[in-house]
């Protein structure tokens, strides 16, 4: 009964919960485009408006997730993880992540996304390697886990297209901060690659989509809730995003920070959050009894050069510079790298990720609108981080830029993001809670 | 600022009022296409979830009638007044209230719409007339308000654009029960016929599109408001549809059920509110000092033969077949006529015009669905009205089909909604309220 879009609408408009069926007949409408664009968009209004039950929002990543094909893995032996970030400014912890996770016996076929707005992408910043490829075939994607434990792809056209079809109407319709309609985005997507177990670095702060943590967490509960009825564990950490993760923002500059990462020369911040992303991945695959010694098989996999071979190996495959990774200077560079200098003496107390993304965007390192192009060399560097002491004249951080209108700006920006005051700012706890599948 | 359609929708949809120039770029997106459907129809679920002030009601009236030209009846030199029904079942009152007023001395510049769901349309009833012409252009239409003192047509491409594409998608999206649009729709369509004033037929009851009271009056005094801030003498009559208004539904007995009303034979329900609409639109026009002496003049329209004098001028003038109006046993006539008996003795509880209306729109006589063909022969004729005393095998209604098993479904529904007990049913009084630009 009531499959009709309208009643649909209705139903979802007056408030009630939607059945199995109807999602389902929606989730084809966007599809097969038996729904009009136009009756897709109301519902996804109404579904802002009146949210979702966990039993509608489980049915809407199903439905998601049968869009399209699922990634078959099963000839990969290993248990298979991946990890998800909601996004912020300075994160490019995937980089390096996925073959310190890969090195240690477990695969991770990851598949990531582009920028959008004040935050960057992973498959930008693995472009600005020259070469890279992105756009494997599923087919390449799952014989390449198989034989190195890891791939790096963009969504491909096969997996959830009902997701690529409903984000791009939520984007242009102002329905993409829903957390039903978040979770069966992240959650269609992700599931869709085979996996076995996820991690979720769910962001809240100034930088992050959901600045309010309380919002956060709800997310981070509703993603696990969404594991627990498809029967994978799914854990989330709560994470700050109130300063930029790291010293650096932009494609080249991100890439050249995860290489360090890979190096052991990782800024402390960054290194923080990898650990605690990779116990967790550890852990859910089985490869590791304890967080401890998790942490020790990723810092070893560090130690011995495994894991930025692995990484190497994965550009190699990939189609991408490998001399890149040995020698991150030949990384896209920009013409004009100006420092910022401090104009008082004092402690930083607070570096604002969202201003430091504008900043970062209107240099052309991310997307205002989606199919913007990105000038990887851009962004930001040397960036201080929260607590520092600085002196009169001292750098704040070092502006790249391709063109001095665009630096002039990200100037005003980047001086409004970076305070001084008398005494150190302090910095919110990095890593608020890890939530796991049996923490409700 | 805020012109672009994502932030547009995003002000409504967090609860924010909308600015004249959003709402103008909202009305000139739907016409012009510089919005996309999906983003109409968003902003559309995000106006129904949230509503809109009186002001902001006002601009969207404004721009609607601003989408396309005003109809130009400067050379008419009589006060040019229009009645509007929010529709009903068997409300064939337009029909012959319009010809009853111009021989008043107000011009009638009608225009109406067609029917949708259960509810009728005048110009479905006026097609039933061989030959008669709703599609007037707007010079043809004006130059016949100047000649005859009214013209029925249906809405030209010229008048208010932005509603007919704003209507469609709503009745595509589950939008159309939200006071601020439909008072947007009504008024902005009312307004573009260059009248002088308006009078509301607002139906409250079982088969009115608002079944409740107080949401009836709420629209009523929404619409009232609009015309105050245009500066346009707007009133409304609350009136009842608890039970279809005189005895057929269906386009051609209605018609001739109207032209009984013009002979002086109407059945009393349909003449009480015919007289109060007309009362209501000659005092408006100035043309009757006083509500009595308005209804004197419309009575001595019909005792003299006048009013269906003028009514057969406007047939002829619209290419229709004046000889169905001499003789109405020539419009169409369906090929089965079957009575439904009652089956037992007693007094008429109710006739549910929800009901009957859904008999009606199965025969074949509305639309379920926009762009379905009608018939003109088929409906419902000889209903009892609440409160009437009935013997076993009288007839409570017969049914006109062209189509045997059309007409036993009509006859489940019609058992269903006429309903005999052991003492007489009360019937809502027909005219709660007058609602005039002053009450409020």
């Amino acid at each position: 009964m009531f499959l009709f879009p309208q009643q649909i609408i209705e139903r979802k408009r007056d408030g009630k919960a939607l059945s199995r069926d109807q999602i389902t007949a929606f989730v084809r409408g966007a599809t097969d485009g038996s729904w009009a664009d136009y009756q897709l968009s109301a519902l996804l209004m109404a579904i802002y408006w009146r949210g979702m039950t966990p039993l509608e929002t489980t049915w809407l990543t199903g439905a998601t997730i049968n869009s399209g094909v699922v990634a078959d893995l099963s000839a990969v032996r290993l248990p298979k993880v991946d990890k998800h970030s909601t996004g912020g400014v300075g994160d490019k912890i995937s980089l390096h992540l996925a073959p310190m996770v890969a090195v240690c016996g477990a695969a991770v076929p990851m598949i990531s996304g582009r920028s959008l707005g004040h935050t960057g992408g992973t498959l930008d910043k693995l472009e600005s390697i020259a070469g890279f490829n992105v756009n494997l075939p599923l087919a390449a994607f799952c014989a390449q886990v198989g034989r190195l434990g890891v791939a790096l792809i963009g969504q491909t056209a096969e997996l959830a297209p009902a997701d690529k079809k409903l984000y791009a109407l939520r984007d242009a319709t102002a329905t993409i901060e829903c957390i039903p309609l978040i979770c069966a985005s992240i959650m269609g997507k992700k599931l869709a690659e085979g996996i076995d177990a996820l991690v979720l670095d769910v962001k809240f702060g100034r930088g992050a989509f959901m600045p309010d943590k309380a919002r956060a967490r709800e997310l981070a509960e509703a993603l696990i809730e969404i594991g627990r009825a498809v029967h994978k564990p799914v854990r989330a950490m709560l994470t700050a995003m109130e300063q930029p993760l790291g010293r650096t923002v932009g494609n080249a500059l991100e890439m050249a920070e995860s290489i360090a990462c890979l190096r052991g020369e990782g800024p402390a911040d960054v290194m923080e959050v990898t650990f605690a992303l990779g116990e967790q991945m550890l852990l859910l695959a089985g490869v590791a009894p304890t967080a401890a010694e998790a942490r020790q098989k990723l810092a070893a996999g560090i130690a011995s050069g495994a894991a930025l071979a692995k990484f190497r190996e994965v550009v190699v495959a990939q189609g991408g510079d490998a001399r890149m990774v040995d020698d991150p200077s030949l990384l896209p560079r920009a013409r004009l790298q100006v420092p910022v200098a401090s104009e008082t003496g004092g402690y930083v107390r607070s570096v604002d990720a969202l201003l430091v993304g504008v900043a970062a965007m209107g240099l052309g390192a991310s997307r205002s609108q989606a199919g913007d192009r990105i000038d990887p060399a851009v962004g930001v560097s040397h960036l201080v981080k929260i607590g520092e002491k600085v002196a009169r004249g001292d750098t704040l951080c070092v502006i790249h830029a391709n063109n001095e209108a665009l630096l002039a700006e990200a100037e005003v920006f980047l001086e409004k993001a970076i305070v001084i005051g008398g005494t150190p700012g302090v910095a919110p706890k990095l890593i608020e809670e890890i939530i796991t599948e049996s923490s409700k």
